[in-house]
């Protein structure tokens, strides 16, 4: 697939599809007047008390680190309503998408440290420019090669107190800043049992927790129930200093039941670091609204949604690049072996409880996307709109519980003239 | 707000916005070049089985009831794979919005005449287009009347073998169709107890059952507990001759629990039958897929969500046109009184497993939109995602258990260095 051209116009695929494109917003901004576009736009990425969605001031420490390391830095504020007995409370929060660095057939070491270096730019970035709460990509410290069922990738797995956490305890101290760092966790005190974990790393860059991937999938390349299983830490809300926080890692934003239960337990904004790509041998399309992948389609639609039910944050990351590895796989759809797993879109982005969202990030570069968010609204919008109080949860615990029986048999009521002959 | 004009072009509102538009579609086609807007349509809509939705090819008899009585018709394919040890199951499914026909402060007995009058040509014309399942909008016998807070509006309460479901009955059985009926019914075994039902009718005319609607707003206009309770009719799934179809009205879709129930209990077909409007007062918005009220927005994202969530397909209508009271009311927004609800804005469109859904009816004019959907295309996601598998649903049963006492305390992790001052 081509690189966007420079001057912003299109190029066309080989299937006549455009490419190239880095968002929805270059596509649109490059062909509509501009008071369409503007009215397209706002509705696209929805209104925030009313208006479109309002620029942050960015430092200019910031902005020097992303020129000259070419990164993409953006930043947007979401506002609530004033209230007259609560102050605003305004946190500054970051997503980091990110590419690999070397390629995966080097030294692990070399590839680890590589990713280090160029997260530490990132995260400067990020602590230069006041953010309070910042998170990283699914399995930041790695290549994502689940694809390759391979079991010395495990080697990348490390204790929840291990060399990628002391690094990041270190930056968290220096900012003032939280760190969630989803990593590849070894249980050393169970048997090396591997999880796939994100770590909670305080302000003061203390570990105040973790929280283990709640769903896993087996679709496609995503075989990650060969190196994990389904995670034993419940649904923790973690309170820091700058907020209420949880994270629903990758495939648990298919669940709906994952997203309520982080907001059953007081989660003002919830992460969902993800690693998700285009089907492989589909055409590459340009726009991370919707795709010939369900996946990338998923990626917004879902986040939005789950934002507006359960009245919170969500903060929404997929890493970014295509990563080749050694040995040829298959993936299970009769097509020929292959060495990479498609090209991660990144798209990065943030959305609201009432619905509006952010522009995402580039599907090809590195970036960092920064937000202000009045975490008041959280609770406006449950006042508004009452969702946990006409929930019926008894219902729910009663019926799940039932459906969790071997011998459940479903409410069906059948036709009884279904047998009967049409006239 | 301006009618759209004629020749498709934008007109503009006092406040700079574009008003008029029937759809999205006739935005993005009349301001974008042919190929990019067909890249921008593939985009919104997603792809059914990697191809965007084909038309269906309509009977010339239905196109004359259209055209004869100013109705929109539409009609779009979803397909599934071909599989190897089970044929297709495609079934034609209808969903019908319209206006209220005469204005609310005459004779309840020709309000309710003059609707039914309108119904039987839109339900004709399902007929003669040979649909087999077909929906129609909340409360439909009725003008929307729950933002008045006035108990003479229970007048329009029906038994479930009431009028309209006769009405219905001779047309179900003429023309070998299921019919979805939701009315306010007036439950006389139960002290004249008032409750918003949908009827399902089946093919032969006879009534399969009803459900009752589970979740009632409290927001707005929509002063719906004024006038009914929640539903006491759990979550059934009703197996007709064509297919597992259930019913969740309207302010259920804001919840994940009553979309969730019905998969669970193995429906194919979800209908969302609702009526819902821009907020009173705001400028009007021309596009369905989002606006300053979330509750335009959340239509959309809300069906095709719970549609790949559940794996099942979702056909969701909206009534249109504004409806005048005879009193005036105020809204509990500080804002003057006034004798109507807004724009019910139609919209209603369908919604697959795989992610793509259909383009949205007018928000203007009545219609009827068809489907062909081969009910297939269910089990096939559910094999190729596997969410219900690993969904974990005794992990949540136990959740949602403990969180309905009264003394549920959150999971929460608080950082024990919380009260520390920062460096």
């Amino acid at each position: 697939m081509d690189k966007k051209n420079e001057n912003g116009e299109e190029s066309v695929n080989k299937d006549g599809s455009i490419c190239g494109y880095d968002s929805l917003h270059t596509i649109l901004s490059a062909n509509l007047k501009p008071h369409i576009y503007q009215e397209v736009s706002r509705l696209l990425h929805g209104l925030n008390c009313g208006k479109p969605l309002e620029l942050v001031a960015l430092s200019a420490n910031g902005k020097a680190l992303s020129f000259e390391h070419d990164f993409d830095l953006q930043g947007f504020c979401f506002r609530a309503d004033k209230e007259f007995l609560r102050e605003p409370r305004v946190v500054r929060v970051g997503l980091i998408q990110n590419s690999i660095v070397l390629p995966t057939t080097l030294h692990f070491l070399d590839q680890k440290k590589a990713i280090f270096q160029k997260l530490k730019l990132l995260i400067d970035a990020a602590g230069v420019s006041g953010v309070n709460i910042l998170c990283l990509q699914e399995a930041w410290t790695m290549p994502f090669a689940f694809c390759t069922r391979e079991k010395r990738w495990c080697e990348f797995a490390e204790p929840v107190d291990g060399e990628s956490t002391q690094f990041l305890q270190e930056l968290a101290r220096k900012y003032n800043m939280v760190i969630i760092s989803p990593i590849l966790e070894r249980d050393v005190n169970h048997g090396d049992t591997i999880w796939n974990t994100a770590i909670i790393i305080g302000n003061h860059g203390n570990i105040i927790g973790k929280h283990r991937k709640n769903h896993i999938p087996r679709v496609g390349d995503f075989n990650e129930s060969t190196y994990y299983m389904e995670g034993n830490t419940g649904h923790p809300v973690f309170e820091t200093a700058f907020g209420k926080i949880a994270v629903n890692i990758c495939y648990g934003r298919h669940h709906p039941l994952n997203w309520l239960a982080f907001g059953l337990n007081g989660a003002e904004i919830v992460f969902n670091p993800s690693a998700t790509v285009g089907e492989l041998s589909e055409p590459m399309w340009p726009i991370e609204l919707a795709n010939p992948s369900i996946e990338i389609f998923l990626m917004v639609l879902q986040a939005r949604n789950a934002a507006i039910a359960n009245s919170y944050f969500v903060g929404s990351i997929n890493r970014v690049g295509t990563e080749v590895f050694p040995n040829p796989f298959t993936s299970g759809d009769g097509k020929p072996q292959h060495k990479d797993f498609g090209h991660f879109y990144g798209s990065s982005h943030f959305s609201a409880p009432d619905g509006s969202c952010t522009p995402s990030l580039s599907r090809f570069r590195d970036g960092l996307l920064i937000s202000d968010m009045d975490l008041n609204l959280c609770r406006q919008l449950k006042d508004k709109w009452g969702f946990r109080m006409t929930a019926r949860y008894e219902l729910y615990a009663e019926m799940l519980a039932n459906y969790s029986k071997a011998d459940y048999e479903p409410q069906v009521i059948s036709d009884p003239l279904l047998h009967k002959k049409s006239p």
